[in-house]
Protein backbone atom coordinates (compact mmCIF):
# COMPACT_ATOMS: atom_id res chain seq x y z
CA UNK A 1 0.00 0.00 0.00
CA UNK A 2 1.33 3.51 -0.60
CA UNK A 3 1.06 6.11 1.68
CA UNK A 4 0.33 9.58 0.10
CA UNK A 5 1.11 12.77 1.85
CA UNK A 6 -1.17 15.73 0.50
CA UNK A 7 -0.65 19.49 1.37
CA UNK A 8 -3.96 20.93 1.69
CA UNK A 9 -5.51 25.16 1.19
CA UNK A 10 -9.19 25.69 2.43
CA UNK A 11 -11.17 28.46 3.49
CA UNK A 12 -13.33 26.90 6.51
CA UNK A 13 -16.10 28.85 5.91
CA UNK A 14 -18.55 26.43 4.90
CA UNK A 15 -16.71 23.61 6.93
CA UNK A 16 -17.62 22.53 10.73
CA UNK A 17 -13.96 21.66 10.98
CA UNK A 18 -11.54 19.37 9.95
CA UNK A 19 -13.39 16.87 11.33
CA UNK A 20 -17.31 16.96 13.22
CA UNK A 21 -18.53 14.78 16.35
CA UNK A 22 -21.68 14.58 14.72
CA UNK A 23 -22.50 12.69 11.65
CA UNK A 24 -23.79 14.28 8.59
CA UNK A 25 -21.95 17.87 9.08
CA UNK A 26 -20.13 18.98 6.49
CA UNK A 27 -15.85 18.78 6.92
CA UNK A 28 -12.91 18.80 4.88
CA UNK A 29 -11.86 15.62 6.13
CA UNK A 30 -14.94 13.90 4.56
CA UNK A 31 -15.03 16.27 1.91
CA UNK A 32 -11.27 15.04 1.22
CA UNK A 33 -12.46 10.85 1.75
CA UNK A 34 -15.29 11.43 -0.71
CA UNK A 35 -12.97 12.53 -3.40
CA UNK A 36 -10.23 9.76 -2.76
CA UNK A 37 -13.11 7.46 -3.02
CA UNK A 38 -14.25 8.74 -6.37
CA UNK A 39 -10.93 8.93 -7.90
CA UNK A 40 -9.42 5.72 -6.39
CA UNK A 41 -13.04 3.94 -6.32
CA UNK A 42 -12.03 3.04 -3.03
CA UNK A 43 -12.84 4.36 0.34
CA UNK A 44 -9.83 5.00 2.79
CA UNK A 45 -9.56 7.01 6.27
CA UNK A 46 -7.99 10.52 4.91
CA UNK A 47 -5.55 11.57 8.27
CA UNK A 48 -4.94 15.80 9.21
CA UNK A 49 -1.63 16.78 10.78
CA UNK A 50 -3.96 18.87 13.08
CA UNK A 51 -8.09 19.46 13.96
CA UNK A 52 -8.63 22.51 12.57
CA UNK A 53 -12.47 23.97 14.34
CA UNK A 54 -14.90 25.00 12.52
CA UNK A 55 -14.87 27.98 10.74
CA UNK A 56 -10.30 27.76 10.77
CA UNK A 57 -8.48 28.03 7.56
CA UNK A 58 -5.68 26.02 6.59
CA UNK A 59 -2.99 27.53 4.22
CA UNK A 60 -0.64 24.25 4.74
CA UNK A 61 -2.89 21.40 6.23
CA UNK A 62 -1.05 18.00 5.79
CA UNK A 63 -3.25 14.91 5.79
CA UNK A 64 -2.64 11.21 4.45
CA UNK A 65 -4.32 8.13 2.60
CA UNK A 66 -3.44 4.83 2.00
CA UNK A 67 -3.83 3.48 -1.20
CA UNK A 68 -3.24 0.71 -3.91
CA UNK A 69 -4.19 2.88 -6.74
CA UNK A 70 -1.48 2.60 -9.22
CA UNK A 71 -2.08 6.73 -10.25
CA UNK A 72 0.71 8.62 -10.88
CA UNK A 73 1.39 11.96 -8.23
CA UNK A 74 0.00 14.24 -10.66
CA UNK A 75 -3.15 12.77 -11.44
CA UNK A 76 -4.23 12.57 -7.82
CA UNK A 77 -3.70 15.80 -6.93
CA UNK A 78 -5.27 17.31 -10.23
CA UNK A 79 -8.14 14.40 -10.09
CA UNK A 80 -8.59 15.51 -6.37
CA UNK A 81 -8.87 19.25 -7.48
CA UNK A 82 -11.46 18.39 -9.91
CA UNK A 83 -13.33 16.31 -7.71
CA UNK A 84 -13.01 18.88 -4.66
CA UNK A 85 -15.33 21.77 -3.95
CA UNK A 86 -13.47 25.29 -5.29
CA UNK A 87 -12.73 26.22 -0.95
CA UNK A 88 -10.54 22.90 -0.69
CA UNK A 89 -7.49 22.79 -2.59
CA UNK A 90 -4.68 19.74 -2.82
CA UNK A 91 -1.12 22.22 -3.33
CA UNK A 92 0.63 19.30 -3.69
CA UNK A 93 0.59 15.09 -3.59
CA UNK A 94 3.61 13.21 -2.33
CA UNK A 95 4.27 9.45 -1.76
CA UNK A 96 5.16 9.19 1.80
CA UNK A 97 7.02 5.90 3.58
CA UNK A 98 5.02 3.95 5.21
CA UNK A 99 5.54 5.17 8.91
CA UNK A 100 4.82 8.78 8.26
CA UNK A 101 1.89 10.09 9.98
CA UNK A 102 0.51 13.56 9.15
CA UNK A 103 0.34 13.96 12.88
CA UNK A 104 2.22 11.31 15.02
CA UNK A 105 5.60 12.50 13.20
CA UNK A 106 5.04 16.64 13.55
CA UNK A 107 7.70 18.45 14.89
CA UNK A 108 5.64 21.27 15.30
CA UNK A 109 3.02 23.88 13.19
CA UNK A 110 2.77 27.40 12.42
CA UNK A 111 -1.14 29.22 12.72
CA UNK A 112 -1.36 33.21 12.15
CA UNK A 113 -4.35 35.27 13.26
CA UNK A 114 -5.62 38.14 11.45
CA UNK A 115 -7.23 41.13 13.38
CA UNK A 116 -8.78 44.04 11.71
CA UNK A 117 -8.45 46.92 14.13
CA UNK A 118 -10.03 49.76 12.38
CA UNK A 119 -12.49 52.40 12.90
CA UNK A 120 -13.94 51.16 9.44
CA UNK A 121 -13.41 48.00 8.94
CA UNK A 122 -12.75 46.75 5.66
CA UNK A 123 -16.02 44.74 4.44
CA UNK A 124 -14.02 42.30 2.15
CA UNK A 125 -11.95 40.33 5.15
CA UNK A 126 -15.39 39.55 7.07
CA UNK A 127 -14.85 35.79 6.59
CA UNK A 128 -10.38 36.32 7.33
CA UNK A 129 -10.47 37.96 10.39
CA UNK A 130 -11.91 38.97 13.76
CA UNK A 131 -12.76 42.41 13.52
CA UNK A 132 -11.74 44.63 16.44
CA UNK A 133 -13.14 48.51 15.75
CA UNK A 134 -11.61 49.59 19.53
CA UNK A 135 -7.85 50.47 18.85
CA UNK A 136 -5.55 47.50 19.90
CA UNK A 137 -1.93 48.81 21.70
CA UNK A 138 0.68 47.07 20.18
CA UNK A 139 3.33 47.70 22.73
CA UNK A 140 1.35 45.82 24.90
CA UNK A 141 0.63 42.88 22.82
CA UNK A 142 4.23 42.52 22.14
CA UNK A 143 5.34 42.98 25.52
CA UNK A 144 3.07 40.23 26.61
CA UNK A 145 3.51 37.96 23.82
CA UNK A 146 7.23 37.31 24.84
CA UNK A 147 5.83 35.72 28.13
CA UNK A 148 4.38 32.78 26.33
CA UNK A 149 7.44 31.63 24.19
CA UNK A 150 9.08 28.54 26.17
CA UNK A 151 7.98 25.51 27.58
CA UNK A 152 4.90 25.83 29.92
CA UNK A 153 1.94 24.24 31.73
CA UNK A 154 -0.80 26.00 29.16
CA UNK A 155 -3.75 24.72 31.10
CA UNK A 156 -5.06 28.22 31.41
CA UNK A 157 -5.39 28.48 27.63
CA UNK A 158 -7.06 25.20 26.56
CA UNK A 159 -10.72 24.40 26.08
CA UNK A 160 -12.52 23.25 29.16
CA UNK A 161 -13.34 19.42 28.89
CA UNK A 162 -9.97 19.05 26.66
CA UNK A 163 -9.08 15.66 26.58
CA UNK A 164 -5.00 15.63 26.04
CA UNK A 165 -3.38 13.61 28.73
CA UNK A 166 -0.74 16.22 29.55
CA UNK A 167 -1.26 20.62 29.33
CA UNK A 168 2.54 20.82 28.86
CA UNK A 169 3.58 22.54 25.50
CA UNK A 170 6.55 24.61 23.72
CA UNK A 171 5.95 28.08 21.99
CA UNK A 172 9.29 28.35 20.00
CA UNK A 173 7.99 31.98 18.57
CA UNK A 174 5.25 34.45 18.80
CA UNK A 175 5.11 37.32 17.33
CA UNK A 176 2.68 40.56 17.03
CA UNK A 177 2.95 43.13 14.23
CA UNK A 178 1.36 45.49 12.42
CA UNK A 179 0.40 46.27 8.91
CA UNK A 180 -1.25 49.16 7.16
CA UNK A 181 -3.76 48.38 4.66
CA UNK A 182 -4.08 45.15 3.03
CA UNK A 183 -2.64 44.60 -0.16
CA UNK A 184 -5.20 42.56 -2.18
CA UNK A 185 -3.88 41.48 -6.02
CA UNK A 186 -2.03 44.37 -6.03
CA UNK A 187 -4.65 47.02 -4.46
CA UNK A 188 -3.91 48.28 -1.20
CA UNK A 189 -7.39 47.79 0.59
CA UNK A 190 -7.52 50.68 3.75
CA UNK A 191 -7.29 49.83 7.35
CA UNK A 192 -4.67 48.60 10.50
CA UNK A 193 -4.18 44.83 10.15
CA UNK A 194 -2.51 42.83 13.39
CA UNK A 195 -1.04 39.88 12.68
CA UNK A 196 -0.54 37.34 14.99
CA UNK A 197 1.91 34.55 14.38
CA UNK A 198 2.67 31.29 16.96
CA UNK A 199 4.78 28.45 16.49
CA UNK A 200 5.17 25.58 18.27
CA UNK A 201 5.41 21.71 19.15
CA UNK A 202 1.95 21.27 19.59
CA UNK A 203 -0.97 23.52 20.46
CA UNK A 204 -4.15 22.07 23.07
CA UNK A 205 -7.44 22.84 21.66
CA UNK A 206 -8.53 26.83 21.31
CA UNK A 207 -5.04 27.38 22.15
CA UNK A 208 -3.77 29.50 19.88
CA UNK A 209 -7.54 31.46 19.64
CA UNK A 210 -7.28 31.48 23.46
CA UNK A 211 -3.51 33.31 23.58
CA UNK A 212 -4.89 35.37 20.88
CA UNK A 213 -7.84 36.10 23.07
CA UNK A 214 -5.35 37.25 26.19
CA UNK A 215 -3.46 39.35 23.74
CA UNK A 216 -6.63 41.54 22.58
CA UNK A 217 -7.49 42.24 26.14
CA UNK A 218 -4.32 43.45 26.58
CA UNK A 219 -4.13 45.03 23.61
CA UNK A 220 -7.51 46.98 25.44
CA UNK A 221 -5.59 47.91 28.09
CA UNK A 222 -8.37 44.78 30.15
CA UNK A 223 -5.08 43.00 31.02
CA UNK A 224 -1.43 44.14 32.01
CA UNK A 225 1.26 42.54 29.85
CA UNK A 226 3.01 41.70 33.02
CA UNK A 227 0.01 39.56 34.13
CA UNK A 228 0.41 37.13 31.95
CA UNK A 229 2.86 34.97 33.84
CA UNK A 230 0.60 34.72 36.44
CA UNK A 231 -1.57 33.26 34.24
CA UNK A 232 -0.09 30.83 32.65
CA UNK A 233 0.89 30.06 36.57
CA UNK A 234 -2.57 29.77 37.52
CA UNK A 235 -3.49 26.76 35.17
CA UNK A 236 -6.87 28.35 35.05
CA UNK A 237 -8.86 29.01 32.40
CA UNK A 238 -11.03 31.68 34.09
CA UNK A 239 -7.77 33.92 34.26
CA UNK A 240 -6.96 33.70 30.72
CA UNK A 241 -8.82 36.13 27.92
CA UNK A 242 -11.65 34.81 25.97
CA UNK A 243 -11.45 32.61 22.61
CA UNK A 244 -10.51 34.80 19.49
CA UNK A 245 -13.24 34.04 16.92
CA UNK A 246 -12.18 31.00 14.33
CA UNK A 247 -12.09 32.78 11.15
CA UNK A 248 -9.09 34.66 12.31
CA UNK A 249 -6.87 31.47 12.13
CA UNK A 250 -5.19 30.30 9.78
CA UNK A 251 -2.92 26.84 9.61
CA UNK A 252 0.32 27.99 8.32
CA UNK A 253 2.32 25.05 7.55
CA UNK A 254 3.42 21.72 9.44
CA UNK A 255 6.90 21.22 10.38
CA UNK A 256 8.79 17.49 9.76
CA UNK B 1 -31.63 70.63 2.91
CA UNK B 2 -28.22 69.81 2.89
CA UNK B 3 -26.50 67.40 0.18
CA UNK B 4 -24.26 64.36 2.03
CA UNK B 5 -21.60 62.39 0.19
CA UNK B 6 -20.98 59.20 0.99
CA UNK B 7 -17.42 57.35 -0.14
CA UNK B 8 -18.94 53.86 0.44
CA UNK B 9 -17.04 50.30 0.00
CA UNK B 10 -18.58 46.98 -0.33
CA UNK B 11 -18.19 43.18 -0.90
CA UNK B 12 -20.93 42.54 -3.64
CA UNK B 13 -21.92 39.28 -2.77
CA UNK B 14 -24.97 39.06 -1.23
CA UNK B 15 -26.24 41.97 -2.76
CA UNK B 16 -28.87 42.13 -6.41
CA UNK B 17 -26.58 45.12 -7.15
CA UNK B 18 -26.65 48.33 -6.28
CA UNK B 19 -30.25 48.95 -7.85
CA UNK B 20 -32.56 45.80 -8.57
CA UNK B 21 -35.43 45.70 -10.94
CA UNK B 22 -37.66 43.31 -8.49
CA UNK B 23 -38.78 44.73 -5.27
CA UNK B 24 -37.54 43.08 -2.14
CA UNK B 25 -34.46 41.55 -3.58
CA UNK B 26 -31.51 42.62 -0.84
CA UNK B 27 -29.33 45.93 -2.70
CA UNK B 28 -26.73 48.03 -1.63
CA UNK B 29 -29.18 50.94 -2.01
CA UNK B 30 -32.32 50.16 -0.38
CA UNK B 31 -29.60 48.90 2.95
CA UNK B 32 -28.02 52.47 2.67
CA UNK B 33 -31.46 53.89 2.55
CA UNK B 34 -32.75 51.80 5.69
CA UNK B 35 -29.81 52.78 7.64
CA UNK B 36 -30.59 56.73 6.40
CA UNK B 37 -34.14 56.04 7.93
CA UNK B 38 -32.99 54.94 11.10
CA UNK B 39 -30.65 57.60 11.92
CA UNK B 40 -32.25 60.48 10.79
CA UNK B 41 -35.58 59.49 11.01
CA UNK B 42 -36.93 60.24 7.65
CA UNK B 43 -36.92 58.64 4.53
CA UNK B 44 -34.16 59.49 1.93
CA UNK B 45 -33.39 58.39 -1.45
CA UNK B 46 -29.82 57.34 -2.25
CA UNK B 47 -28.65 57.76 -5.29
CA UNK B 48 -25.35 56.28 -6.42
CA UNK B 49 -22.82 57.06 -9.38
CA UNK B 50 -22.78 54.09 -10.94
CA UNK B 51 -25.44 50.99 -10.48
CA UNK B 52 -23.16 48.06 -9.89
CA UNK B 53 -24.31 44.52 -10.90
CA UNK B 54 -25.16 41.95 -8.48
CA UNK B 55 -21.90 40.24 -7.06
CA UNK B 56 -19.69 43.67 -8.13
CA UNK B 57 -17.80 44.70 -5.65
CA UNK B 58 -16.62 48.85 -4.33
CA UNK B 59 -13.69 50.04 -2.98
CA UNK B 60 -14.79 53.40 -3.61
CA UNK B 61 -18.48 53.75 -4.88
CA UNK B 62 -19.51 57.01 -4.20
CA UNK B 63 -23.81 57.92 -3.39
CA UNK B 64 -25.64 60.96 -2.28
CA UNK B 65 -28.63 61.79 -0.05
CA UNK B 66 -30.54 64.99 1.15
CA UNK B 67 -31.62 65.49 4.34
CA UNK B 68 -32.44 68.18 7.18
CA UNK B 69 -30.59 66.88 9.97
CA UNK B 70 -27.78 68.07 11.74
CA UNK B 71 -25.84 65.80 12.67
CA UNK B 72 -22.45 66.67 12.20
CA UNK B 73 -20.84 64.55 9.40
CA UNK B 74 -18.66 62.28 11.78
CA UNK B 75 -21.58 61.17 13.26
CA UNK B 76 -23.24 60.34 10.05
CA UNK B 77 -20.75 58.59 9.21
CA UNK B 78 -20.22 56.58 12.78
CA UNK B 79 -24.03 56.01 12.68
CA UNK B 80 -24.34 54.57 9.27
CA UNK B 81 -21.41 52.20 10.03
CA UNK B 82 -23.15 51.10 13.21
CA UNK B 83 -26.86 50.39 11.56
CA UNK B 84 -24.76 49.15 7.80
CA UNK B 85 -24.28 45.38 7.53
CA UNK B 86 -21.04 44.57 7.78
CA UNK B 87 -20.45 43.82 4.30
CA UNK B 88 -21.21 47.79 3.34
CA UNK B 89 -19.09 50.43 5.01
CA UNK B 90 -19.16 54.36 4.65
CA UNK B 91 -15.18 55.25 4.69
CA UNK B 92 -16.13 59.13 4.20
CA UNK B 93 -19.54 61.27 4.41
CA UNK B 94 -18.40 64.94 3.27
CA UNK B 95 -21.25 67.86 2.52
CA UNK B 96 -21.29 68.23 -0.87
CA UNK B 97 -22.75 71.46 -3.02
CA UNK B 98 -26.72 71.45 -3.67
CA UNK B 99 -26.31 70.66 -7.37
CA UNK B 100 -23.75 67.89 -7.19
CA UNK B 101 -25.17 64.90 -8.41
CA UNK B 102 -22.78 61.47 -7.90
CA UNK B 103 -23.48 60.33 -11.33
CA UNK B 104 -24.32 63.14 -13.73
CA UNK B 105 -21.21 65.33 -11.90
CA UNK B 106 -19.13 62.12 -12.63
CA UNK B 107 -16.22 63.15 -15.02
CA UNK B 108 -15.45 59.21 -14.63
CA UNK B 109 -14.91 56.14 -13.44
CA UNK B 110 -11.71 53.15 -12.56
CA UNK B 111 -12.54 49.75 -12.21
CA UNK B 112 -10.53 46.92 -11.75
CA UNK B 113 -10.75 42.99 -12.63
CA UNK B 114 -9.03 40.16 -10.79
CA UNK B 115 -8.64 36.93 -12.87
CA UNK B 116 -6.95 34.02 -10.90
CA UNK B 117 -4.96 32.32 -13.36
CA UNK B 118 -2.87 28.91 -12.03
CA UNK B 119 -3.55 25.49 -12.64
CA UNK B 120 -4.30 24.88 -8.46
CA UNK B 121 -6.55 28.20 -7.79
CA UNK B 122 -6.54 29.65 -4.40
CA UNK B 123 -9.82 29.12 -2.35
CA UNK B 124 -9.30 32.57 -0.77
CA UNK B 125 -10.65 34.34 -3.68
CA UNK B 126 -13.80 32.69 -4.79
CA UNK B 127 -15.71 35.88 -4.05
CA UNK B 128 -13.02 37.75 -5.78
CA UNK B 129 -11.91 36.64 -8.92
CA UNK B 130 -12.85 34.63 -11.95
CA UNK B 131 -10.88 31.65 -11.87
CA UNK B 132 -9.12 30.74 -15.18
CA UNK B 133 -7.15 27.38 -15.02
CA UNK B 134 -5.68 27.71 -18.16
CA UNK B 135 -2.53 29.60 -18.59
CA UNK B 136 -3.66 33.04 -20.08
CA UNK B 137 -1.11 34.49 -22.76
CA UNK B 138 -0.22 38.19 -20.64
CA UNK B 139 1.48 39.18 -24.04
CA UNK B 140 -1.39 38.95 -26.20
CA UNK B 141 -3.78 40.69 -24.01
CA UNK B 142 -1.59 43.73 -23.65
CA UNK B 143 -1.64 44.35 -27.12
CA UNK B 144 -5.22 43.84 -27.88
CA UNK B 145 -6.15 46.26 -24.27
CA UNK B 146 -4.25 49.01 -26.94
CA UNK B 147 -6.65 49.14 -29.43
CA UNK B 148 -9.52 49.77 -26.82
CA UNK B 149 -8.47 52.81 -25.49
CA UNK B 150 -9.72 56.33 -27.63
CA UNK B 151 -13.10 57.19 -28.19
CA UNK B 152 -15.01 54.63 -30.08
CA UNK B 153 -18.54 53.43 -30.67
CA UNK B 154 -18.72 50.37 -27.90
CA UNK B 155 -21.99 48.69 -28.98
CA UNK B 156 -20.26 45.52 -29.23
CA UNK B 157 -19.75 45.27 -25.26
CA UNK B 158 -22.70 46.25 -24.54
CA UNK B 159 -25.67 44.02 -22.63
CA UNK B 160 -27.72 43.45 -25.29
CA UNK B 161 -31.40 45.38 -24.33
CA UNK B 162 -29.31 48.25 -23.16
CA UNK B 163 -31.16 51.52 -23.17
CA UNK B 164 -28.46 54.22 -23.40
CA UNK B 165 -28.82 56.61 -25.68
CA UNK B 166 -25.61 56.34 -27.24
CA UNK B 167 -22.92 53.89 -27.10
CA UNK B 168 -19.79 56.03 -27.53
CA UNK B 169 -17.52 56.36 -24.75
CA UNK B 170 -13.66 57.13 -23.79
CA UNK B 171 -11.53 54.69 -22.41
CA UNK B 172 -8.75 56.77 -21.01
CA UNK B 173 -6.63 53.73 -19.48
CA UNK B 174 -6.55 50.03 -20.38
CA UNK B 175 -3.96 48.05 -18.80
CA UNK B 176 -3.51 44.46 -18.04
CA UNK B 177 -0.59 43.40 -15.48
CA UNK B 178 0.46 40.09 -13.88
CA UNK B 179 0.97 39.56 -9.87
CA UNK B 180 2.49 36.11 -8.94
CA UNK B 181 0.67 35.31 -5.38
CA UNK B 182 -1.20 37.05 -3.83
CA UNK B 183 -0.27 39.32 -0.17
CA UNK B 184 -2.82 38.83 2.45
CA UNK B 185 -2.24 40.62 5.14
CA UNK B 186 1.48 40.16 5.35
CA UNK B 187 0.82 36.74 3.91
CA UNK B 188 1.19 35.45 0.52
CA UNK B 189 -0.88 33.29 -1.12
CA UNK B 190 0.23 31.13 -4.12
CA UNK B 191 -0.62 31.37 -7.41
CA UNK B 192 -0.69 33.93 -10.72
CA UNK B 193 -3.32 36.74 -10.80
CA UNK B 194 -4.05 38.98 -14.00
CA UNK B 195 -5.31 42.77 -12.85
CA UNK B 196 -7.30 44.36 -15.72
CA UNK B 197 -7.89 48.51 -14.54
CA UNK B 198 -9.42 50.36 -16.94
CA UNK B 199 -10.44 53.76 -16.31
CA UNK B 200 -12.98 56.03 -18.56
CA UNK B 201 -15.75 58.65 -18.87
CA UNK B 202 -18.97 56.03 -18.55
CA UNK B 203 -19.41 52.60 -18.94
CA UNK B 204 -22.25 50.87 -20.75
CA UNK B 205 -23.90 48.13 -18.93
CA UNK B 206 -21.57 45.46 -19.08
CA UNK B 207 -19.08 47.16 -20.92
CA UNK B 208 -15.95 46.34 -18.66
CA UNK B 209 -17.17 42.70 -17.55
CA UNK B 210 -17.49 42.28 -21.93
CA UNK B 211 -13.91 43.88 -22.65
CA UNK B 212 -12.71 41.79 -19.78
CA UNK B 213 -14.04 38.93 -21.52
CA UNK B 214 -12.79 39.85 -24.79
CA UNK B 215 -9.02 40.22 -23.30
CA UNK B 216 -9.82 36.53 -21.53
CA UNK B 217 -10.32 34.60 -25.23
CA UNK B 218 -7.47 36.78 -26.49
CA UNK B 219 -5.29 35.22 -23.68
CA UNK B 220 -6.89 31.91 -24.42
CA UNK B 221 -5.28 32.15 -28.06
CA UNK B 222 -9.52 32.34 -29.40
CA UNK B 223 -9.28 35.78 -30.18
CA UNK B 224 -6.02 37.41 -32.16
CA UNK B 225 -5.45 40.89 -30.67
CA UNK B 226 -5.60 42.28 -34.20
CA UNK B 227 -9.21 41.29 -34.46
CA UNK B 228 -10.40 43.39 -32.10
CA UNK B 229 -10.17 46.94 -33.95
CA UNK B 230 -12.93 44.95 -36.43
CA UNK B 231 -14.64 43.90 -33.45
CA UNK B 232 -15.22 47.39 -32.59
CA UNK B 233 -16.21 48.65 -35.73
CA UNK B 234 -18.70 45.71 -36.11
CA UNK B 235 -20.76 47.10 -33.37
CA UNK B 236 -21.78 43.65 -32.93
CA UNK B 237 -22.37 42.10 -29.37
CA UNK B 238 -22.03 38.31 -30.83
CA UNK B 239 -18.09 39.46 -32.45
CA UNK B 240 -16.92 40.14 -29.20
CA UNK B 241 -15.86 37.86 -25.87
CA UNK B 242 -18.40 36.35 -23.02
CA UNK B 243 -19.42 38.66 -20.34
CA UNK B 244 -16.83 38.02 -17.62
CA UNK B 245 -18.21 37.06 -13.99
CA UNK B 246 -19.18 39.58 -11.85
CA UNK B 247 -17.86 38.38 -8.53
CA UNK B 248 -14.03 39.63 -10.45
CA UNK B 249 -15.05 43.70 -10.91
CA UNK B 250 -14.58 46.19 -7.94
CA UNK B 251 -15.69 49.87 -8.61
CA UNK B 252 -12.37 51.23 -7.39
CA UNK B 253 -12.76 55.09 -7.56
CA UNK B 254 -15.01 57.55 -9.13
CA UNK B 255 -13.81 61.39 -10.64
CA UNK B 256 -14.81 64.23 -9.92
Amino acid sequence: MRNIKLTVEYEGTAYSGWQSQKRGEPTVQSALEEAVERLTARRARVTGAGRTDAGVHALGQVACFRTASALDLATIRRGLNALLPADIRVREAEEAAAGFHPQWSARGKRYFYVISNAECLSPFVERFAWRVPQRLGLAGMKRAAAFFTGRHDFAAFRASGSSARTSEREITLLSVSESRGLCFAGVRLRGRFIRVAVEGDGFLRYMARNIVGTLVEVGRGKIKPGAVPGIIASRDRRAAGPTAPAKGLFLEEVFY
